[in-house]
């Protein structure tokens, strides 16, 4: 290991810190369940900081936070990324301006995910909270967040999102019986994003029983 | 900056200070997702200090409270306020006895404010909580919590308020999509409010899917 | 004030600082909205340790438990118990075994109470946690939880459940729109029944729900 | 007590500790209401650690874990094992590879375990969650989760988990009415296959709510 690194190193151990601090927030929400999920930030324009497979997210610690390149493969460490890695990295190399990719698995997450699998998305309209999703104003907005089904084939998951990204402005998605992806240019603006999509779905659960 | 300021230093930092104890309490109830939702306290009969616009409510610090002034427009700051400024300053302008305006986005809140929207307001009856309402001395009270139409549109949404106040004793409303506002003379009244308020609104939604 | 007290001050004291420690906790789950719920222990054959009324139940200090008669009248101190406060006192005159009284207000004890209203009762069965009751030794005994109606009149509500203690064993009721007052020999086995009934309750509403 | 212990003391301290600490994170999830629910973890082939019956599992210290053998009988100690040791000891005397054995009673357990009773299991298909069970590679398992009825025979229900224990691989299993078993091979394995079953359950729940 007397090769020089082929990332910064401070900007990783900064990068840990704030996926750590961040992770356990989310966990402690009850986000994560039986070590599911995984967060990533943006290194530079070849790597990212993501967080090791199978952890629990509310004991994550500095050294359960390693470096993939955008392939997804590990960089200068034993460690195993966590098999959905492609999915955080595609986004890092198609769009430049992202910064921060989470996925998450609440239980309204999965539940609407379920729901309206069928669908392929959920509509989404009439909420001020449209308004958290970076590039509307007014909460005459209307977006589809789509739901893709379930595959351990991650190279197939990662061309479905592919095409989706060719033809509109994406903040997240859901995959039909699993969870949430939401993005952001910072960690930030991912939250809000997050926090934004789980409101979101869980209100429109809310009406559908309310309305049934 | 050498002009003396226009309103009581002393008042604004302890104002200030019981405004992010506060903040950060509600937001841990998750009443403020995706840093929405704002929080004003009066300070004089001109101005008044309030949460600066769009940030994470449970991550608030002294310098994210800014003064305004009864037209909503910042006092010797450059910070912006939030967008629905007005509707805070409103309040504090008409009713001398109004000391505080509280404005969240729980799920109950906005779930509500789209079911009861069509109606225009939730009817509020038979529960002993209704005497945490400032004036209200049995449960035998029953109210209606109005639930106006969602705009950008801040004149027109404080006109609306305006003419609701015109003709009943209110201590909040919603709004469609949104969230509520509630107020009260003190800090502690309104979050006795708030908080009655959106157990009451639980409640009702829980009832009307029971009695389905 | 130099009179001697009618009661043990150092018994006092430690009364004071469970109460306080217990209700903040209860606070914690949300069970005690808008200044709402009362808490009591006894002191002796005479006098009982209760909160003061209209205070906020999460920041709640020493200074906030005062001692009443079992006519529920203030002794030695100018402070204003709970209007229900004879709610509590009725019990520890009746039955020298119990030794705390608690009320709270939950979600789920409010619905069920409203649910249940014209049944003027809630029937628990089949659950194993019926064995939290003092009493109980299996999951198959069967009990009714009664629901009384809603009224300020408090020597009324007082002699309704006087009634009901003249036929049956009893470790708490129901109020319509209002809440639960659960008790038993010791403040650890009072929260054990609040909790038990909290949770049946829960259970009962998710049931009927998921049955409907 | 100058007898030498017949378990390795250093083992049961650390055990002991592992147990309180995870108690604790289970009780602040609400899963442990009014006393209910007990823990252990495998000391040897012939002992086991557990917590000692009828505790507030939000307060647990050291002195409320006990040492029984694979019978269920306390070992060296004058305290009381739960009526339900047995459940516990006969998985550590039949399976070497078990470790821990958690039983709760949440809410969503209980609901479930009642709604599901008369089909005597719940089946779990679609979740990318079920791979969180030792064994599960894929989303597409399905698994079926037993409910055993309810009874305070001790050993007719543990005969009936023999029954089941001889036809199929098994992580866990409902009884009717009254809460969940789940196990591992370590705390922290045993804790994921219960959060994993919490969770599933959870969705099968609110999807029958949606769905009907």
């Amino acid at each position: 290991m007397n090769q020089p690194l082929p990332y910064d190193r401070q900007r990783f151990d900064a990068a840990a810190r704030e996926l750590v601090e961040n992770t356990r927030e989310l966990a402690a929400l009850g986000w994560t369940p039986a070590t599911s999920s995984n967060f990533s930030l943006r290194l530079d324009d070849r790597h990212a900081a993501i967080t090791v497979s199978g952890r629990d997210k509310g004991r994550l610690g500095d050294g359960d936070i390693m470096v993939v390149d955008f392939d997804g493969q590990p960089v200068a460490t034993t460690q195993r990324p966590s098999a959905e890695t492609l999915l955080h990295t595609q986004l890092y190399r198609r769009c430049p301006d992202i910064g921060c990719v989470l996925h998450t698995h609440s239980r309204v997450q999965t539940v609407a995910s379920r729901l309206f699998a069928a669908d392929g998305k959920v509509p989404l309209a009439g909420y001020e909270l449209l308004k958290a999703l970076h590039g509307n104003a007014t909460h005459e907005a209307a977006i589809d967040l789509p739901v893709l089904p379930n595959t351990q084939d991650m190279p197939e998951l990662a061309s479905r999102v592919d095409r989706l990204l060719d033809t509109q402005t994406l903040w997240g998605y859901l995959i039909d019986g699993h969870g949430l992806y939401a993005w952001g240019r910072t960690m930030a603006e991912a939250r809000r994003h997050l926090e934004a999509f789980d409101f979101l779905l869980a209100c429109e659960l809310d009406l559908r029983r309310l309305r049934a």
